[in-house]
């Protein structure tokens, strides 16, 4: 049995980068009628988080702002040199209004989109955190969505890497994912990431599922603080292995795209020998590692810039202990 | 029969939008193997157009390329102020080099990308330019592939307009589309706007079909070269009648979205009473003209800046003119 501490207080953002429409809208939208995720036992905040990035339309200003959330951003504390780039400025605010040093929000929902074919994604950071957990395990029994999970933790030592090295592969870097991220301001947080959907393009299929998710998530944040018991459970997930970069030239610039065989096959299973690139000249390009991957975020646009075609995962199923608010 | 004179250049253009994918890549690697463009009778030339956008994977630096090919701009001539949008000079380089006071092209083939469901659109001009209705006639019987026509002229005066004007329809300002292209530059031109693609992202299938088009195109320019008959034929195509806007609150921010019924329904008929818009709380919006449109370019990314939802079109059977080269 877990317990955790009663919800007090649930922040929900939109526009962490910019030019995701659907969390923008909703939140825009909340902030007008904050009614509408309002539930009798704690209170819900909607936010936009980066306001200048959403103005714009663009990803952000100077830098990503979900990867700003680091000690190394607030040792500013409360002096943040002027010349630091806009979204560190913006971490700073945000840690100091929803952080533990400020109003202690209990869980973070941030909303994002993607234009991989990623479905009602559930992105979490921890397979530990018993809370979030059975708050994702509630999502996907209850949302009436398919939700596919991916977990951002550091993958088991034992996984070999080193045979698809020289394929473009490469590791997770320290505070690749995870730690940097807004959601991890407060004690719970969670990824809505919902896809496909193009930079700048709102789509109300997806405007309808990313709103049916956040509700579904108060509604259980609401039953937790009530005392329900939610029992032992098990969760699928995908666990993050590695990333795979598009082949390149010399000048960094794509020899290969995504093969149409692999476009939009998020979370099915890539086998040794499927095809995973298509050269521009028409080559095919196979997968040659020696075990079943899932790959996750295949040709998202932002992911251009960072080397990444697609992360690779592994399907694994955690256990799920029994949780209680505690008294 | 109409004739027109001897094709001896052809340019191929891509990024004339920064962040449109397939032309860039598609240029890129021809400016690599020009061998893979090249036919016995005529020069083809490819060109990144706005190559600080594609550089930065953003539709434009300062402002939209595609409408500074205007007299306006061409006034500057050899002396464009330099403060003048980095477009402006840029469509003043364009023009000097392939327009007629240049090296003349005959032919220009600009390839675009939207992230609306357009499939294998062909933009062309004018109802009257026989060698580009031929061309387009030729993609349409000889590519394979399903290619509807989407004509920019300026509809006949008798389309009545004011009986939708309060739902945030709006009329085609001077220069809106046409005159002001970079296609516009040479003698015949045509857009290859190809979609459904996400800004930022290149899609194997779509730069198959991109290259076929051009592929397409330049066996065609060979023929007419060659003396090749091209008899009397019909053409099926979209005409612009107005642009439709999203409905929008007192900051401009959008009130409604696309309706899913309508997502993705390019080319496909409106009838008065179907869904058009969902306000963001749920409410359908239905069309309330007339008639029956063809809506195009549905909730395109760039055009949310514009105030352009989609366009409405009406369907029109062409007449084309024999053709042969001029002798």
């Amino acid at each position: 049995m877990s317990t955790a501490q009663v919800v007090r207080r649930v922040a929900v953002f939109g526009g962490t980068h910019g030019n995701e429409m659907s969390g923008v809208y909703l939140v825009k939208r909340w902030l007008q009628n904050q009614e509408a995720i309002t539930r009798p036992s704690f209170l819900t905040v909607p936010c936009i988080a980066n306001p200048r990035a959403v103005e714009r339309c663009r990803r952000y200003i100077d830098v990503n702002l979900n990867r700003q959330f680091t000690p190394g951003t607030f040792q500013y504390c409360m002096d943040v040199p002027s010349t630091a780039p806009y979204e560190v400025h913006r971490a700073v605010e945000l840690n100091k209004k929803f952080g533990a040093a400020g109003e202690a929000f209990d869980v973070i929902i941030d909303l994002h989109n993607t234009t991989s074919n990623m479905g009602n994604c559930l992105i979490i950071g921890s397979s530990t955190d018993s809370f979030t957990l059975q708050m994702v395990r509630y999502l996907v029994q209850r949302s009436g969505l398919v939700c596919p999970v991916f977990l951002t933790e550091n993958p088991a030592s034992h996984v070999k890497m080193a045979d698809t090295r020289s394929m473009g592969v490469h590791g997770i870097e320290n505070g690749h994912y995870g730690p940097s991220c807004l959601r991890s301001v407060s004690r719970h947080g969670l990824c809505l990431e919902l896809g496909a959907q193009p930079q700048g393009v709102l789509l109300a299929d997806i405007f309808l599922r990313h709103e049916r998710l956040v509700h579904t998530c108060l509604d259980f944040i609401h039953k937790f603080n009530q005392g329900e018991l939610f029992p032992k459970e098990t969760l699928e997930v995908y666990r993050i292995l590695h990333v795979v970069d598009y082949p390149r030239n010399k000048d960094n610039d794509l020899s290969a795209m995504i093969h149409p065989e692999l476009q939009d096959k998020d979370w099915h299973p890539l086998q040794p020998g499927d095809p995973m690139f298509l050269t521009l000249d028409g080559e095919t390009i196979k997968y040659e590692g020696d075990s079943t991957i899932y790959p996750a975020f295949i040709n998202e646009a932002a992911y251009y810039e960072k080397g990444i075609a697609f992360w690779a995962t592994q399907k694994e199923t955690l256990n799920v202990n029994e949780l209680q608010v505690k008294n």
